[in-house]
């Protein structure tokens, strides 16, 4: 009766050459024993963690620890960051709670060597906070946006802007809001055309599909 | 063995004085000898038909049709309406998919002796449309909001106004539309404070909201 | 590579003035030290937190806390509350689980200025309840009906009162209560007309909503 | 290569004894070929076809028409009853788009020896309508509500009667009604202890459920 | 500025000459503060408490929880109950983790005055199980069926017994479980005709429901 | 400007080589012309065709639909059969109206050279209609179980028989029926162990993986 | 007092001028003498008409027809298209049932001035039809993936492509297909990182989202 | 009249003879007493307990926990396994998160008798990692396939291999995933034909599914 002798986690090192973008570790669930395994094997190679508490960064030892860049509104570490890249995004959010999902996608975004901007709390109810800052905002290659409830921000903002927006529903919210599905219809329904979406929550992903356009600024 | 001797359809004849609003009549499913009865009986009584399809209304015999007052885009029809009464109504929808639902809530304004304008295409992917007249829809004493899809709309206006609003979410479009799910969601996540919401596609429902609002201009 | 330099939260300070309905705080997920801030940003001016647990509460420094009324069933605090308005709204409730929510609409009416009358257990199992009461609360000049599970009470009140009428379903129940979906579709499907609807849970945004109705008694 | 030669349809001829009630022939679906030699089968036993649309019957040949009982508005037929039972059972719609399926449990019981009565238009919108009659439904043993939308007749009759309650779900109304799914959330969620409920627009099973029940009465 | 002057809980008195069942008490939710005043007050009246988990109960004064009979699987108390009445309800149960409803199914008609059995473990992956227990159960006048998963013993039984059946579907069981939905849809969509369904996990309904038919006995 | 030239469809052909099984035609869609292409160039292959309705094949040429051996209830067509296989399959199905889909895998079996016995009607309701076919029914190497509604015959016969059971959940049925989703979870969830699922209706994937499984008897 | 003069449709003129992206318009549900008049008014114009049915198009006065280009499965009509744009999109769609939302995307970036290839039947079940594609494929500035069933394409080739990526979830299949919906689960949850997803059936939003980004090139 | 003298828990130990597989106990929601009794009751003979959490396992008495095999990452215990079987299975599975369950499935094979191998980390976003293992893989005899999020696993294996293959979804995944549904969704649309799949979590039951089908190699 053979079994399986492989108790390590097998990377996919060639997929930076296929699709240009680095392999990630999404944390939860992960027993801690291979978490330790991966932060030691990646200190000096450009991968991300995401959706790393803070306790559980905490709980690795001092020496591997300071080899890490740890952001914990993000939950985001990595020892090694991509070489800079020509584009810059920008990251609009429209509440103090997206903050989590936002700032995931602008920590992705600066590891892969992307510069961004942030603009938080810009939600639609007043939405006089967004008109100010519109000019600076077109002057960024691409848009992220990152709304939860109505997630509004999409459409208004698809509809003043030419830049490829893509939007991140968040699960902000309660009753209705069923998890960020809510704002995910209403980001996929968006009356201004071509805001293309990702899954909820999904800041890291925001920025990879950034990338994938920022790249062809290189010609 | 006793059974039911009741053919025809009893009618809450005392609603009006109970609740200030009179009887209404949906027409979908009901059997044609039925509607025929009740049209009969109500040509002299301020009672509205709704959802009557054009060709339902035009298999009346004609006698009867000249006693009613039919409007095929919002499918509604009267013999008599209510005494005219105190205060306005703003009905604001997004798209022109949109109109048979804002037109059923304006027709039974108009019904209930309320005056009403339509601000019809002010969808927030042209929301230059919405600033142009925000000042002349605040001169309403309410706004009715009728969007589908995401239903930014309610949210935007709702930033933008202090008079009461009462949404109503449609079913049209597509995909995660879900028949108007989506629109409703939307509009009771909606960011701005406030705005309450009727069942999808209920423009007569929200109109009877207004109502029971208006009232309290009488004193 | 710019990055954004805000750290704190922006506020919608013109809000009153648009909309007549300051700006609210909802606590949860908010870090302490946001939290903190705002606690002490706010202290002399008439903002509502709302969602606000009693631990969360009791974790402010004692000078703090002294500034604000906070009433712990509800949910609530604020330091400053809006000056005296004219009208009065019948909160109604269906069983004691809806406590939380019927009370965080009260504090929020008390809030903005206005007067109330809190009618609780009235649910139809024992629609005696609510008879009794019923030319009191038709006393008032808007009603806020909040109940779980099938929100019967929204249909039979509906039926017997020609006031406004907010209704607020909550999570309440078990099984196919769904959170409170069920009572949502209860409420929004209601065989009486013109009740309109604000999301589960949402004592806030009804009281917003009755506001909006009452400003209209100031002429 | 074994097939398999039976074409026609086997029935559970052994029912009737193991469960006191007979087979039934749910008609939709069913081809033309299988429903003829149905009819000629049963023509001179107690089964009772269901969902049977007037233009189906229509097609079957005069002679055997003539020897079944066929009622459109339930669209049921049989061609015998079963012997007269004791016991009556009430039952209580809310609005004349639930006739279908309030008079399909009515013919049901008919056809399995019950009495009954019906009142239909009973909604809660008018509750007066349901007082007048209150002791009148109390004559009967069971009672079987049938209702669509926010179904709150089944809570309002719920805490007015002592008897067993089958409460039958509808699929009338649009938007959130969801084909029926909310007024069953509603039935089920009633607070009114002790209400069983049927399937979506399932007045047989209903009435099955009720001549379970009263078969108690022989003793 | 008047405010409710009610701060405890109004009880529904006259319930139980109108529909013949005693009030309850859904412990969930409930402040501590308003449970042991429930406690104090009904120590010598019967009325049911429910879903009272056993570290709730022990944190109640001795003295206290001495009046009353308190059981731990069914999470039920009450310190009287009502007069013995003729009829007895087999309680049927597929499996082990279904026992927590069936008790409570079990110890509502104990309460309420009728016998009952339990057979547990019943389920049909094991049909000889209940196949030999088929007579006995037939002796009782209703029968309870209690399960999750696929529910499918409320159809196998239904196929066997002529007996009115209240089902109750169990949030037992992980992924397409649902937390009980697709039971519940089983037992309303089951092939024996006339089985009722009550609400997911709501033991005590089903009691409720029973009593409703077994008060038929009486004459 | 370079577009797609490519007007046809193109063809898997090697699939049998690598899965053992023929490329099929799901027919519902296709517009007329591809289908007809299709028919063209399938005569002499064996290429399955599927939910092809009587009238789309009736309205093909003659000599091309006499190259083809179609039925109607199954709405399968194919002009050559694989070669006899070892191993046979026994399909049973809950009632007449899972006859589509229960007919659909029996002709699937029959093209791909597989023997099959159909056992129809053979609902849980009546049991005693299983029990007297079970060992027939395990004389079959593997078993296709086809139920709609609460699916229970999958359980039940799961209980019964050692050998491999393949699930099809059919879309009959009403209200929480909702399409065969009802039926799904209930195989899902079967108490039975190992029960494996297809998707609702999917009569053709179950003879598919019958055929996987089969393919083991040859050594 | 009766208003609103306004019969005709406002359309967003400076929409090219904010966003790049030519006011569209979606022609299911316009009343026919609302789509003659746009037809009227857009045959010089550079305005997209999408899911134009056949004989909808047909039933326009042939005058009219001849100034414009339609294109039958794509649905889509227009006067006058965009100016020729540098950037090409790969269009990869899985089955034929695929083809109307895979060519309304072509035909939009065609209208837009983009260029496109289309590579059919490109689904992984047979994953050498996308091998053999890839370098070509990738020789495009951006890539469209259009797909309906559980939608593998969109992560295999997610996998295999640096390029950016836009989904296009299709309403093909039946079951748990759910109208698209468990495609569109399947693009989001795409386990290749950086997919951005448009709603279901939408391929006119995906070349919009193509032509965001593809402006970038311009310098 | 109180009943019910059953305490502990029937088992149906006429199991094995009938379907080949042993009774399982299922550990989560069982009170520590009757595991116990259990336990002890099984310590000699052929029964696998799943879903047994390490806390709970260490619980045990030291004497007891020395004659079960557990392992902590499937959760399973065993003291006595079946008699070593003619049959292998290949256990392919996309992510380290699916770990716990790819591995239930494979205790599951080696308690009854079954010979497995692990392939671990195979998704298809680097499709690489699963050609290299292709031939391999086809040198067992059934296949059982792990996967959550899109579940593109399945088809892309379905597509490569005539194996029987058997599917379970995981519940890895947050957002869109909707707790393992969409995965479920995935693989039961599946673009490669037969593949039959478990529910969400289920590899036990993936397990019994591949002994099923393997006991046909006996003879």
């Amino acid at each position: 009766m053979k079994k399986s002798s492989s108790n390590g986690v097998l990377f996919d090192c060639g997929r930076t050459e296929r699709i240009g973008l680095p392999e990630a570790v999404f944390c939860p669930g992960k027993p801690r024993a291979i978490l330790l395994e991966l932060f030691e094997r990646f200190q000096k190679r450009p991968v991300l963690f995401t959706r790393l508490e803070e306790e559980v960064f905490a709980s690795l030892p001092l020496t591997l620890r300071r080899k890490y860049d740890y952001e914990a509104i993000s939950r985001t570490a990595f020892a090694e960051r991509l070489a800079h890249q020509t584009g810059r995004v920008a990251v609009v959010s429209a509440g103090s709670a997206d903050a989590p999902v936002a700032r995931e996608a602008a920590r992705t975004l600066d590891f892969l060597g992307y510069g961004y901007t942030l603009y938080e709390d810009s939600g639609v109810a007043g939405i006089w906070r967004l008109n100010d800052k519109l000019s600076e905002i077109n002057d960024h290659e691409a848009i992220i946006v990152v709304a939860g409830l109505d997630a509004a921000l999409a459409s208004v903002l698809g509809g003043l802007t030419p830049r490829p927006i893509v939007g991140v529903p968040t699960s902000v919210g309660y009753g209705l809001a069923r998890g960020g599905e809510s704002a995910l219809a209403s980001m996929l329904l968006s009356c201004a055309p071509g805001v293309a979406v990702m899954n909820i929550d999904n800041g890291y992903g925001a920025a990879c599909a950034a990338a994938r356009i920022l790249r062809l600024l290189k010609g």
